[in-house]
């Protein structure tokens, strides 16, 4: 799926109309604060009062604003419900927003996604900033701070860069209690659920030399975030020493043997209490020599800022752990090759099984998305009909849920969380008969993805550098995409795994990153198109270099046959798809042979037979006229040189 | 031609190798540090005394060392003599250097290119460093410099991005006074040269829509800088006022009346002093209110650093003059599309005579650079041969030159200054039996140039992004090169035209902007090949979308038809050829017409004849092994079923 981040770029009118069909009433479901009395919904949350204490709060702390950004202490894109503070002060639920408050003005910024409900759900004490850049807040800021005004932030919810602004004569002061948790009587507590580590050393990485495993580190995992088996956490590393900050509440005696808890040698994690992180790390960086290494996107303000001074503190973008993480070894490539096999079973069970039913007319959105399957969601499944699809990320409620027909295109985009790894996978189908346009475009949609498959690159080329590969045969016909073309993901960890992907800030691909690859088209209020793949990255034998790369897919589900128009296809593009259809075949036909899976398997074999090139009639015709051309412009040649 | 600046990646051996073919002597030609006493060539130049002033003008200065860059106070990319104080100081001459001398040290960084040359001007005074990084620098300051130790620096000599460095406890000092100049007692003076205007309004651009012009902001040339236009002067613009800094005694009457000199209307110019800048700069920020905008890579600290307080200073990367440049309007297109028109001309007429002589084996890359045409050159002609044409930026001299054999392929690297406009072409040829791999790497490198011309893109779209387009075909076979891979061109300004082109810090395309499209490959020791073409930027219709670009190639000289394997080009490729070919025919052949020049028509008209596939056999042999392959599989898949 595209992640939340910054790369959707504009779907803001689709939002705008799409949101509203299937509101079943008459009443007006957006607030209207212009009028007097301000009309607001019934689903509008009253936030005065917390609003008012909040300022009470900034009041002697002589801050003139405080930021409330939507994350948590260790910058995750999923938040647990304790983290929700953004939700709490406003009432607006959506997963991307950031709060200013003064003592006189409160303001959200969120995108065009969440334009809608958030006017559903703010009452009028919130304006609604609609440029969701953080140069915007910025510039807010400086509008509204007075020159020698203070702006005042949670330093646990901001990393380095995030506050690498400019403010002109305004600064920023790190307070290290949050505000808002003052004002939020019932804030939810810390899930009291014991931690759990990975048994089955089997699906442990290659790269656990010794008794714990360095996947994640600890190869640990917990259930404090959504979709993402993470718990709260810090490690401080070094070259004798590992602590590991926990709730200690949650700690098991298992666990304990499992860290080797209870020795002080190289390989012994020393267990800390998670709230006594910066206590621990300000009197190691008193150690005379010590240097600690942060990585300026993921680490919190404040543990940065307590390394001082300035010599003691070496930075990269992303954490050499992080750094690490990327690039999966020969273990973690196998087993998440695997999963991506089973959650091949389970995706053609669903389009199967659609294929089947949404010709009664019984299924919706939501019954699709409900589909029961043994995976757990690696993120909330994105099932989406017609003009619903145009939005990029819409996920269907009871409101908006439409029913399912053979007269519309049909986008799910699906991922599991396996105990060996992370799927996410696209697919765009149509029941009944597409039009000329829909093919068009998904044929488009898929030469993208296999472009960017397809290509041999060197070791070291950025993704941001070749994602262009996936909108060219859209650029063609005037048409794009408002999101990015792929993330990296990870081994039974989060589906959008930083810092690998097709971005900017995303770094260079190197051998054993897994990254998916996601072209899409969006026609507003009719339907959208989105073909998503996992790939891993994996060296290719050239004529006559080294150090070369490729893409391998291990996403295995066909695409909609319905919808290839192969007489756009090129050669290339057309001898890859067949190739990847054997891949099908060899990978997943052994999987449902010893499932028993019989009617999965001719489904399979039905939708992965080769495709003929249409298109070579087309050569021949380019060919001859080109020939008469040939001739007429050798007739106008000779008559050239005539004189 | 590839240009100077930080886009050379690595063709370091090559250079080692190939600089010493030729050297006709047993002398060694370079020097030898580590013998005593060190063995110097005849070609190194003695630097000690100069050297032993400098430090003596540091002492009293309190600096523990002085940095001494290759540019001048304009950060020009070519520099006059007056400004080659890296060739004063060291000896060495090459067109890229910097230097630092400490008390006890004195360092020169220079590129692969020329470390040879370098070992040859150099007395052993000097250190050469071979990691020509701007952080490399950094890190031998902070090496050699105590912590709490000052670093002095011209401020006119550099940018606010070039000192953007981090140097730990050791902090920069700017002075104002240039302490080589001061230890450089024959100094060139400046050109005496009166500085001339665009007298013919026909060459004015339209954006002159007052009795000025806008090109360059005044459309005034001068002779400072070899191969550019250019003179020394700096402008400060205000919304009613135009003062213009420069040497006064160049001025002339004729230059005071067209620059309306006399009045001091919002159109009239001020002539003002060049030394008076600083003072003038200051007084104007003095005035209160005002804000003063420069951009941070091209305008030097020196400006920047009297722009106080912060709140007065405005930044971009680069000014809004250069962004504007960067766009021609249609007067500027048009006039520059001309003078690739007498350009091809030229080029044709080099190509034919070389194919003519060449056999007789008397001419050498220096007389074919030497070759007589009506141009100015927009910079050093690259005329290499066989093994020096791996040198990416090789440039004939009498110790290098090869003779020209039809058993070498051969690479030419030339531009014109017309009054009219700048151009850049780079064109390879065969006299004889290319190899088998020579023909291979040739047609990737067309395709190259092929796939980034014929790319359909939204405005916007950053060169940087697609350029690997240019490396693609190459990067299949495990081929690649070390340069970028095109740069914005001036109109009869910098052939090398700022900041337009492919690299990261280059702006985003919009229509009108010119650029330079120059993949290649280059086989050490053996063989070189560029393919270089000009195009300008232009709106495309495409069948759904508006504000789509593609690029339109201005260089109008066909390609060497022997080093092209038509099989390997696609369909695409080969028609945008053909329409190529046709448009060469379309422009020149009227142009040859209208000069008598019957002889380069025919040759024109032999060499742009419609190309045929020669593939469409490959297609067909394709789609029935395919068929035969398909067969085979539906064989096996009833096998399948039938169980």
């Amino acid at each position: 799926m595209p992640s939340n981040g910054g790369w959707l770029l504009a779907l803001s009118v689709a939002a705008l109309t799409v949101n509203t069909i299937g509101a079943a009433t008459s009443e007006r479901t957006e607030r209207n604060c212009s009028v007097t009395p301000p009309y607001l919904p019934s689903t509008a949350v009253n936030t005065t009062i917390r609003l008012q204490e909040l300022r009470e709060h900034m009041l002697p702390m002589n801050i003139s604003a405080y930021i409330i950004p939507g994350t948590d202490a260790h910058l995750s894109e999923y938040i647990a419900p304790r983290d929700a503070r953004v939700a709490f002060m406003t009432g607006f639920t959506g997963s991307a927003g950031s709060v200013v408050v003064t003592q006189t003005k409160a303001s959200l910024w969120t995108d065009s996604r969440y334009w809608v409900q958030a006017e559903r759900q703010m009452d009028c004490n919130w304006d609604l900033e609609t440029d969701f850049s953080i140069g915007s807040v910025a510039e807010w800021l400086i509008a509204e701070v007075p020159p020698g005004g203070e702006i005042g932030f949670d330093p646990f919810l901001f990393s380095l860069s995030d506050l690498n602004l400019e403010f002109s004569n305004r600064s920023l002061r790190s307070i290290p209690i949050n505000l808002v948790d003052r004002v939020w009587k019932d804030r939810p507590s810390i899930r009291p659920d014991s931690l759990t580590h990975e048994k089955d050393c089997a699906r442990c990485s290659s790269k656990s030399h010794t008794h714990w495993c360095l996947s994640g580190l600890f190869n640990m995992r917990g259930n404090d975030i959504p979709y993402n088996p993470f718990f709260y956490s810090y490690t401080l590393l070094t070259m004798d020493e590992i602590w590991l900050f926990v709730h200690m509440n949650r700690v098991t005696d298992d666990l304990k043997e499992y860290l080797n808890a209870s020795c002080d040698g190289a390989l012994c994690v020393q267990l800390k209490s998670y709230d006594s992180v910066l206590d621990h790390v300000k009197q190691y960086v008193a150690t005379p020599g010590v240097k600690v290494w942060i990585g300026t996107e993921y680490t919190n303000y404040a543990l940065y800022e307590i390394i001082t001074p300035q010599d003691k503190l070496m930075t990269s973008t992303y954490s050499p752990v992080l750094m690490a993480k990327a690039v999966k070894d020969e273990t973690e490539q196998r087993i998440l090759r695997d999963a991506h096999i089973r959650d091949a079973v389970a995706v053609v069970q669903l389009l199967m099984w659609l294929e089947k039913v949404v010709p009664n007319g019984k299924e919706t959105e939501l019954s699709a998305a409900e589909y029961k399957d043994n995976r757990g969601p690696s993120f909330e499944t994105i099932s989406a009909s017609g003009p619903n699809a145009a939005l990029a990320h819409y996920s269907p409620t009871n409101d908006t849920s439409r029913k399912l027909t053979v007269d519309e295109m049909y986008l799910v985009d699906s991922g599991g969380q396996y105990l060996d790894g992370t799927t996410d996978i696209t697919r765009t189908v149509h029941w009944g008969n597409p039009t000329a346009l829909q093919k068009e475009a998904f044929t488009r949609v898929l030469m993208g993805n296999i472009e960017i498959s397809r290509t041999i690159f060197p070791t070291g080329t950025r993704g941001v550098n070749m994602e262009m590969l996936g909108r060219r045969a859209l650029w063609e016909l005037g048409l794009n995409y408002g999101h990015g073309t792929g993330h990296g993901v990870g081994n039974y960890f989060g589906v959008h795994e930083w810092p690998v992907g097709f971005q900017s800030n995303n770094i260079p691909f190197r051998a054993g990153m897994f990254t998916s690859i996601e072209p899409g088209f969006y026609k507003e209020n009719d339907f959208g198109i989105r073909i998503e793949d996992v790939v891993v990255i994996v060296p290719v034998d050239t004529k006559y270099g080294h150090n070369y790369l490729t893409f391998d897919t291990v996403s295995l589900v066909p695409y909609d046959r319905k919808l290839i128009d192969t007489s756009l296809l090129s050669s290339e593009q057309l001898q890859w798809l067949n190739r990847y259809y054997e891949t099908i075949r060899r990978l997943l036909v052994p999987e449902l042979d010893s499932q028993g899976l019989h009617e999965e398997k001719k489904w399979v074999l039905t939708n992965t037979e080769p495709f003929i090139h249409s298109g070579s009639s087309a050569t021949t015709t380019f060919s001859s006229s080109l020939t008469i051309f040939l001739l007429g412009i050798t007739v106008l040649h000779n008559v050239i040189e005539a004189f």
